[in-house]
């Protein structure tokens, strides 16, 4: 590439590179004069320093890395808007991965941030994801990390999620008010400690509520076509559910995809509720009822927090387990009883 | 951080610092039996090269930046994914920017850019973006660059994007033949050439198909407020449209907002296409006519074009404009008559 360096600022300037190097970064043993007349032909000729080379000189990469299963979900896109704010407010990049579901993706990545490529990192770890090996070998090295969202207890890092049992109970406890007895639950993973979480709000609230205590757990993937085939069996008339707890939008999608293909109206027979954060989630015939995320908020909680790790600043006992809370946003999918 | 060094490996192998750079460096220099004892330590030892050494002596990045206005849009984070998966085969990193639709932020971004901490970039442009000066500098300074969806006309590099005007063509008379006589077009912005090749469309089946050349442009803006109010405008009973062409996924979901609102019934009274690749506008009340652009191969086609540019390869001529087909996918919005 054909840019400027200080060897060319230098010789246009008539200087030593170490004189102009000392001057750009406001050396006290540079004249003002000097370091004006420097700046100026700087920024006229567009001079940047190198950013490798700045790196290696004061061991700062500026740069943090964000590590999410998939970004076509809008809990993630508005928590990685979250992520951003903060940073661009620090001066950082942000390195943006995707796992894409794949615990050996995530491993891979881990491996190749590890040596001083990014100042620090967060994390929503993947639905396949079974230890945390890899994230405690950074941790260990010295590596600032925050876990958000899908976190794991195992790890003594700060994790920010939101009060995914309590608003999970309040949902469950919602569909059963609205007269639903057989309530579903689709799950992403057994093995996360989020899908734990959900699953306990879900169980204590059929627990207390429904004497029959009718309770079904279906392990869904990032596989549509699997799910509809998961849900398809789910609805045969049988012993079919009359409420689902859908724990990933994508969930309520495929959900309502069957029902349409098999004629089963929503709410008339089937009731649903969801974990959303899509806007248009009011415009689904019928608008689902869902439970939306302070995605946002998480992104940008996190990132302050990574922050002050970055900075060596000591965290409130409070920020080592940050908590936001949900919204359960009722609509016609749970409320309704006419048939559609 | 605590991380190895190469000072470490060789104080434990009792080997000069510069043998086992070389070593690692595969040097003819070395013996195999060196080499190997070399590398098995730095196995063990879990030594990772220091990146901005590497690329400092390499001056390469290994890393790529896409630049996007927005993540909360289906299509740009499909783009995204088919971007990943080239970067991921040519083992580079890929760092993602978002403008939020601000040229001053993407201004800014492209400086940030300009000198060696990427080796390449690919942009689809605010619309906000007025002159693009900021493209011109980065690759008159030699930066691999490479425009898709968004793109400007007047810069000299390749461009990838979908067949606009055609398509927009297409939906245009597609609403036509379903009998509507006054369509409103919901426009992103006028100074995009990506907005006037879809405006252009538009204009020639008006043109052609309808007698009285009913024409309306209103120029909607991010913010979802105002397009609301825009929208409740345009649908006043006077001279209020029978169709809606909306050229961006949330122009169509503030007109559904709208009209819920106001009680128009879609498709009854006005009968609504859009862009969008949000797969559950199928899902809609009623489901949404979409033009599906192929986001995914878009984002890999960019990406692989890009890698060319980066590695000096000669690109074919076919290569410098490559426009890949949308496709209409009729549903309800614009297909049904009864009232809903």
């Amino acid at each position: 590439m054909n840019t400027i360096n200080l060897k060319q600022l230098a010789k246009e300037l008539g200087l030593a590179v170490s004189t102009v190097s000392r001057a750009l970064h406001d050396s006290h043993e540079i004249s003002q004069e000097t370091k004006d007349r420097v700046q100026a032909l700087a920024n006229k000729l567009g001079f940047q320093p190198n950013p490798h080379a700045s790196s290696l000189r004061k061991n700062k990469s500026k740069t943090i890395a964000v590590i999410v299963p998939e970004i076509e979900n809008n809990f993630f896109s508005q928590a990685i808007n979250g992520v951003e704010l903060v940073a661009k407010q620090k001066g950082y990049h942000v390195l943006i991965y995707l796992t894409h579901e794949d615990f050996c993706q995530e491993q891979a990545i881990l491996r190749l941030l590890r040596n001083g490529r990014v100042d620090g990192l967060m994390i929503s770890v993947s639905n396949t994801t079974t230890s945390f090996d890899h994230l405690e070998t950074c941790r260990k090295a010295g590596l600032p990390v925050v876990l958000f969202d899908r976190v794991a207890d195992e790890i003594d890092v700060p994790k920010i999620t939101t009060d995914d049992a309590e608003v999970s109970f309040k949902a469950t406890e919602h569909l059963i008010k609205k007269g639903c007895k057989k309530i579903a639950f689709l799950s992403m993973s057994g093995d996360l400690s989020i899908s734990k979480r959900r699953h306990s709000g879900y169980k204590k609230a059929i627990e207390k509520f429904l004497p029959e205590d009718w309770q079904q757990v279906i392990e869904c993937s990032p596989d549509d076509e699997q799910n509809r085939r998961l849900i398809h069996d789910l609805l045969k008339p049988d012993n079919a559910p009359d409420g689902i707890f859908a724990t990933v939008e994508k969930f309520a999608v495929n959900t309502y995809q069957v029902c349409y293909e098999l004629g089963i109206p929503i709410p008339g027979k089937i009731k649903v509720v969801s974990f959303s954060n899509l806007s248009a989630a009011a415009l689904f015939h019928p608008p689902l009822t869902t439970i939306v995320q302070p995605a946002y908020d998480i992104g940008r909680e996190a990132a302050t927090i990574l922050f002050k790790l970055i900075e060596n600043k000591k965290l409130l006992h409070l920020e080592q387990r940050v908590i936001l809370p949900s919204q359960l946003i009722p609509r016609r999918s749970s409320t309704g009883t006419a048939r559609n």
